[in-house]
């Protein structure tokens, strides 16, 4: 795709390098379009882009995957290197080919929280006079904004994420488990995702919902209980979060205060996102209030969304990123009771030109307290 | 887990070596027993365990997943140390303990195939007079002998995976697409995995079936299309893997002919499976009469299943693994005639004191082609 191409030319020139070797999996398929399943399940297939300055990028690729990377790529067929996962070892092959480019001498980008160790004193034994830097930060500020295809996926698939949520709040009651919860949001993303891939989904119930990432068990689902349920996964290759908590039976007045209270956060948090201001602020600005009710604050209160779950920019007090137009954030306020039970809101929401959209969030009121049918 | 420990304590020995950290997914659910979901999702959410001959192992793990690794793993909760992943950085602490255990000047075993550049860069700047060595091959020698606990975990679920495929099979018929297959394995998976994660399975039709690892699409099956199906999961951080190949409607002679020599490659393969024997011995029997036949082997038959889909010993011929009891394997042979279609039949074998034991395989008669309805 030309349009990713030219931007990997702009970080090439601003950030000063001559070439840039991407092997991350979700930066290989911001740069080729494939996601390549075995890069994730057998971690030694290793897929390597390369690209420089003045040469059209090439893919080095495991050979039973080529058909693969043939088939999802824009890239040109003719620039699809294939390699015997047991003879060869592709990142020499990538060696081999940045000496073809003349990069001897140069300046290499390469994503060095993710390469390894092993690969990286092959680079140094084999490439000693190029100079290797991180170019984590080039990946991140390319995949910052999204392009038009990027937001057209997100949009349309978080946007029928909250009916898979409400679907198992109405059909779950008491008397079932989380793992049936589990199932009913299963069969709901198969629906909606059409063959892609759901994360497991956080699924808790009572002292469970306490756990930020706690997979669904046997537990059972009874009158009274905080049930959190958070949901990510994947449709072409981009991904969709959204969180809802629901209680079994009728709310208490107090359960009700406090999931208005976290309303509150969402809907502030929410209201001063557009081009233009600080992420840092955002997060302050809630902290400071959660903290006033006598709630803990987590560590923030919001992230990017996009080839990855969590990915800049985030919504904390240790990072400030000035929002920009096309910029993807899930916003989502937490408030755990140690050893009671834990409530959450997250939505996707996307920064227009003059202030923001929300993606999910639009269908059912998340205003009141989901509930689930205490009469089993 | 005492056991585990004690295998660790031996590797120290064997390898020379006064600690080991253990960083990748699969290592850390094994030294501990806790899967930690956002240590995949979310990559920089380190978890780090250290072991040294002297001192009992720690582990670092994200504040979020604290709770997590407290409920799931076996170890002293009072050697869980838990950071703050935008204040802190896990590998700081991770020094700070090496420092603390007296490792400053000592051999230290690390995943060297996963450990970052970047983290092995602040490693040799904080412990610039310790040895950092490569550990994979002691890991690799752990985990290839299974337990008993490991054991039984594999063969309860994989024993289940079979009725999966061919409950899939039954329910397809033509005019129906790769993607309702995949619905009806994801529906039948999560009944025997209650609630545990498949990976995506392989769904290949007609040409697509020569794909290794396509992923399914809205292809629509048709009468006389060969149906290949890969199922790959884990229930309890076990893996199980299994492969069919259907046809749509009755098989032709040449169609039965196909398969008939797959059986006999996989059973001839099976047959010679028992302690002492050399993987490279059956690897090379197979390639011989696949090759006589005029089919063209894929590079391995074979491969060790476990906390990982695809890990030692591999059935091929470039390595050569002497077997032992408690070893468990995949044997699949798989024979691609391109541009037309794919044939693929896989089980899952444990190694037995005296000859082996076939884990799948046993409910339904592979030695026959499924076949799926071709009236829609």
């Amino acid at each position: 795709m030309k349009e990713i191409t030219d931007l990997q030319r702009e970080m090439l020139k601003k950030y000063h390098l001559d070439a840039m070797v991407t092997m991350t999996p979700e930066n290989i398929t911001y740069v080729t379009g494939a996601y390549i399943p075995t890069q994730v399940t057998v971690r030694s297939r290793k897929v390597i882009h390369i690209i420089t300055e003045k040469h059209d990028p090439v893919v080095i690729v495991v050979n039973i995957e080529e058909p693969i990377m043939r088939a999802q790529s824009w890239m040109d067929p003719k620039s699809i290197i294939s390699y015997n996962e047991f003879t060869q070892n592709p990142m020499m092959i990538a060696i081999d080919k940045l000496k073809e480019f003349g990069m001897e001498t140069k300046r290499i980008g390469m994503e060095l929280s993710y390469l390894s160790a092993i690969d990286m004193d092959l680079m140094h034994r084999e490439l000693p006079h190029a100079e290797i830097v991180n170019a984590d930060a080039a990946y991140e500020e390319m995949r910052f904004i999204k392009m038009q295809f990027e937001l057209d996926r997100i949009i349309s698939f978080g946007s029928n994420i909250e009916e898979v949520i409400y679907g198992a709040f109405a059909s779950a009651r008491a008397g079932m488990t989380e793992k049936d919860i589990y199932r009913f949001i299963s069969n709901g993303f198969a629906e909606i995702a059409k063959g892609d891939k759901m994360s497991m989904p956080m699924v808790g119930s009572g002292v469970r919902s306490c756990l930020l990432n706690g997979e669904p068990t046997d537990k059972v689902l009874e009158k009274g209980d905080i049930v959190r349920v958070d949901v990510m996964g994947t449709k072409d290759n981009y991904y969709c979060d959204c969180c809802r908590t629901a209680v079994v039976g009728t709310p208490t007045e107090h359960q009700a205060e406090t999931w208005s209270k976290l309303v509150k956060a969402h809907d502030d948090a929410i209201a001063q996102i557009k081009p233009g201001v600080s992420t840092k602020t955002i997060y302050d600005n809630f902290a400071r209030q959660f903290t006033e009710w006598g709630f803990k604050p987590v560590a923030f209160i919001g992230h990017g969304l996009g080839l990855t779950l969590h990915e800049e920019p985030y919504i904390n007090t240790y990072k400030d990123t000035t929002l920009r137009e096309n910029m993807v954030l899930c916003v989502e306020p937490i408030h755990v009771i140690d050893g009671e039970c834990g409530y959450q809101l997250e939505n996707e929401v996307l920064v227009t030109a003059d202030g923001h959209r929300m993606i999910t969030g639009t269908r059912h009121p998340y205003q009141q307290l989901a509930t689930i049918r205490a009469d089993g």
